[in-house]
């Protein structure tokens, strides 16, 4: 059961009492954003990242937040020492809100609605797995990716049929998760995270059609810092396959995380924890500790 | 204020009380489907075909509705007795539930939520006009609807962001609503209804990537019955807007309603009651006092 403290309705509460309207367009037209950073240590990470793609979500969904940046983190650490956790997801959501009428012609007349809740902080293959040691198990999918043109990935936002299909599809066939492809069948993103790939010292990801996560831009800042080379591109299913010297995963639930086995119509290709990938992930969580990338709730 | 009678987690209660929790995948992954039908004069109309609509729905999107068809019907009726209603929308959902640990990783894990509320009957351009002398003002927009590659559309779905897109639109604009095309620029349907064109006697509608509505259904079923020949078909923007000899809409929302006036590229193209509108719509009507079609809740 998940556990943790809401903020709904101008109230704290246990999150499993924080309940919204049915009539909101948030719940029934998914017209909502939301954005999820987190906390190790009791320290948030790159909230002011988070807190530029929530607003930024926002506006291209002509939503009004009703609350500043400020009140939101004073909103956040509130959640985050009431609910006791020193590791957590701070999860936040403005929702459209209910039109006066119930009409859709009325989206005028809605007043937006924020909420908050803060629950246990856990990683892609959940905590109990010692991810030196295990990596993930990750197929790749025909899912259809939502294309761009019909919804703006880069606003974080609640559509997620085709992501749910892709987890649908890995627990089929008994894998951890499933990557999605775009309209030409070109690879997109995984539910609830970005893909990359090492060939020959280079990073790789996907240049467009998928949410640009703060894990991902993390990575892709580390190696600036680094000096290794990047290239966000266009990467096909079997280049994915057959040219990787390394596969890791981006998402704010387990940070870099590295792929272990690959599966392509049926054929598996597993890999090592590469260094690259290594090197990446520990200085990802160095930065926790960083006052240039983190802040402390106390 | 939207008012009427809810019913969630067994219970029956007044609608603007009627909540979900935000943990739920349904509302914050738009991981649900849900169906609208209606009534007039106390008779549900074509129950079993929004009923059919819905259990397929759910089957196509992995969910089981955790009532019998029978037990809906029931719960309806109780809704509309209780809500004292004799025209209505009867609005019900099901959605995935709570994830046991939160993750997408444990979809098996949930509980799907059955949901229904009923609400005051209204038509698409709201009960106030009277829809003889007034038609709608429909603009054709180059908003690109979600494709069916990503999302079937005959799984009725909480993803509305593109309609939503299309209606702020048509806000922006001063007109009634708009119309959505798929990627190749060629019509699908408007934020809740299905789009019709009448040509040289012929009754014209998009072929595919549209909801295939429950009111395009009777029309199709009703041209079929008075010897109307049909066409599903792609129409083009500029087809709809020059050939036309007729224009409507079908939605529960209203029925038939016809287009006074269309807009494509800032013209504007106007359009009276046509003959044929207006015996699809008299017959559509008529349809509600039929037992072939409808049911009394009495």
């Amino acid at each position: 059961m998940v556990t943790g403290t809401a903020f709904i309705d101008g109230k704290y509460m246990p999150v499993g009492e924080a309940k919204i309207s049915i009539l909101d367009f948030g719940v029934i037209h998914a017209d909502a954003t939301y954005d999820v950073a987190h906390v190790i240590n009791r320290r948030i990470y790159r909230p002011d990242w988070h807190l530029d793609r929530f607003f930024n979500s926002a506006k291209g969904l002509r939503l009004e937040i009703p609350h500043t940046k400020e009140e939101i983190l004073e909103i956040s650490k509130n959640c985050l020492k009431k609910s006791g956790f020193n590791d957590a997801f701070i999860w936040m959501g403005c929702t459209r809100g209910i039109p006066e009428s119930g009409s859709p012609r009325d989206l005028a007349s809605c007043k937006n609605k924020f909420f908050m809740y803060v629950k246990q902080y856990y990683g892609m293959l959940m905590n109990e797995v010692n991810t030196e040691t295990d990596g993930m198990r990750l197929m790749i999918s025909d899912i259809v990716r939502i294309p761009k043109e019909a919804i703006n990935p880069k606003f974080k936002n609640f559509h997620w049929g085709d992501l749910t299909k892709s987890q649908f599809v890995a627990l089929d066939n008994k894998v951890d998760s499933a990557l999605t492809v775009d309209l030409n069948g070109n690879i997109e993103e995984g539910p609830g995270f970005n893909i990359f790939m090492v060939k020959g010292g280079v990073v790789r990801t996907p240049k467009e059609g998928m949410l640009e996560g703060i894990t991902r831009r993390s990575t892709l800042e580390i190696c600036k810092e680094e000096g290794i080379k990047t290239e966000l591109t266009v990467i096909t299913p079997k280049e994915l396959f057959n040219d990787s010297d390394e596969v890791f995963i981006t998402s704010t639930a387990g940070g870099i995380t590295w792929v272990k086995s690959l599966y392509l119509n049926g054929e598996e290709k597993t890999f090592e924890y590469g260094p690259t990938t290594k090197k990446l992930s520990d200085i990802y969580w160095q930065k926790h500790s960083d006052p240039d990338w983190s802040m402390s709730i106390d």
